[in-house]
């Protein structure tokens, strides 16, 4: 098990205190592992049920709060039928507990004491939580003008909130300047925490029995959305799905540097100018991931799409009054299939991702 | 399956639009269906495994979000051995979804098309939620003075509110007035709410392999309380445990009808003049179950407990720290574990619910 870096290639061990290449490039993990059927525990009722997938030795060094196996929830909306999956059932409330679950517990197996990670939202909830399950430290860097309920439920898991004025991104610096003392626990940087949502498109693939047409997610940074791509591609390489299913990514287009890449046809995201978006947590200008991302849809015949906020506050309440409660973020995804009518045929399977808690949301 | 009076023993169709007996007696539900292993179908990730047990007859009158089956998180907390069961990762954040999902799905079985319900928090927001997903018209009353917080949730799913004036007995006497011309789906009175929660210890019984010896659980009317018995009693009956678990139920000081009773060896409650307290949940005056729940603590060698208000919050401070957060009115359950600290013995297995989400609280 290594990281590689995704543009020159260099190897580094999984004990570095490094989070990008020497280069500047992102790493990749590889775990040298193959998905088999035959691994699967089938009586675990969350995501370790792909134990021998992830990489954690010792069971003792898993750190678990329940999360993962998320509900399948079958409806049709729009004149679609889709496949809802909750994964803001998570247990701080988002899809992020999946890929802090893994991370956390390597960090634990590598003996980590002190961790500093940047989030305003979900990323530096899970990280606060699962690190409060495994006795490590948590030094969070948030924006001073972040909503004071989400930094109140980073708080209370026991982090230690450091406020950094200006923009979101000077949070990232001032983590990284940290991370010369202490381990980054980047949700961005860091691949074991798409060792963590590749779990995502494994549970798909078991509560259908096969792999989805297409798979509609919102996109940020693309923790979930390169998660769910290397996991069907992991299911593909085993022979265990015939297709690659399309991946659909969403942006608010209040900040969709992403789209507008797609839309250019480049290779990479600029960073944007961003408006205001009550889709916060998609709220990223310079997105660290837009190559791999866009790579991700090209290589599945997907499409990146962007809608606008009264979109999203009418998905938000149309899902609302199917009985799911999902934050605006979330929404983004369930408003982008009133623009997919042309394009998603009947008969086909969709998996919309509901990836955060209305609960969280003002 | 018919309703009895708890009473009188009066019977009752499961079609009767009346919510109590003519006597004034609560209902109790039989189902004339035994527990038994073989029918509980493992590959269901919800509580619907335990559909054959369960009073809904078609399949396509299953009203569901992918509730139930809650994680059992093994832990250490006040010098006691734990396993933390989290209802509050119900679709709607709260264990009041096991309740909810039974209930509607009969409903909908019977053709209702517009219930009445009262509640100014998790009850209401479960019931609206189901409701929405059967596409059942719900008008929920609450008290004009609760949290627009909650209130909001409810709305969300697309009830209709009523606000009604004054204390919160006055919602509960507007909807039993309103029951006249529509169901009334209220989760204190019908006994199919607690058909749904019973499969609470059904779960623990498959995931611990065995009953624990103790639980733990906050009481307010006892929806939840009631549900651990019955379902536990099932399985005693069924021959697959040995020994009921003690149950333990835990007021808050400020409003503990039940726990008054049960220290002054009544019967029943008295309903008492409360007085300010964090947990919302539980903040009931006059509970309609005083004398059922008195009788399963009698029965299971149990006690009711108190604690006060500095108490619970310290604790869902301190479950906090250990990654799980929870509502005041779950926290209650855990600081009761520091007053039962020699009641508890060593290498005994206590199971404390989590009943719900801290998203939720203020």
């Amino acid at each position: 098990m290594r990281y590689r870096c995704s543009v020159c290639g260099q190897e580094y061990p999984l004990e570095t205190r490094q989070w990008q290449c020497e280069c500047g490039g992102l790493f990749e993990f590889e775990s040298g592992i193959q998905f088999s059927d035959e691994v699967v525990q089938r009586g675990v009722p969350t995501l370790w049920r792909y134990r021998a997938l992830l990489p954690v030795h010792e069971d003792r060094n898993v750190v678990s709060l329940g999360e993962g196996f998320t509900p399948l929830v079958r409806s049709e909306i729009y004149g679609h039928e889709v496949w809802f999956k909750s994964e803001f059932l998570g247990p701080t409330g988002s899809f992020k507990d999946r890929g802090a679950t893994v991370l956390i517990s390597v960090l634990k197996e590598l003996g980590i004491s002190t961790v500093v990670e940047d989030s305003s939202g979900n990323a530096a909830a899970s990280i606060a939580a699962y690190c409060a399950r495994a006795g490590i430290h948590a030094r969070i860097f948030v924006p001073a003008h972040a909503s004071p309920a989400k930094l109140a439920q980073i708080a209370i898991y026991g982090a230690e909130l450091v406020p950094i004025e200006g923009p979101r991104e000077n949070s990232a610096v001032a983590a990284q300047e940290a991370a010369r003392d202490a381990y980054y626990a980047s949700h961005n940087y860091n691949p074991l925490f798409v060792e963590g949502t590749k779990t995502f498109a494994y549970e798909i693939w078991e509560q259908l029995g096969c792999a989805p047409d297409n798979v509609v997610l919102p996109v940020g940074n693309g923790s979930l959305f390169m998660g769910a791509y290397i996991g069907f591609k992991d299911l593909a390489e085993a022979g265990l799905i015939d297709n690659m299913p399309r991946l659909f990514g969403v942006q608010a287009k209040a900040c969709a540097p992403i789209y507008e890449a797609f839309v250019r046809g480049d290779e990479d995201a600029r960073p944007v100018e961003s408006g205001k978006t009550a889709a916060e947590g998609i709220h990223i200008a310079r997105p660290v991931r837009g190559r791999v991302v866009l790579r991700a849809v090209g290589q599945t015949d997907g499409k990146m799409l962007a809608v606008d906020e009264a979109e999203i506050r009418s998905s938000q309440s149309d899902l609302a009054q199917q009985g799911l409660f999902v934050e605006p973020t979330s929404a983004v995804a369930v408003a982008a299939l009133q623009r997919l009518a042309a394009v998603l045929e009947p008969g086909q399977m969709t998996v919309v991702g509901l990836t955060g808690s209305g609960l969280k949301s003002d």
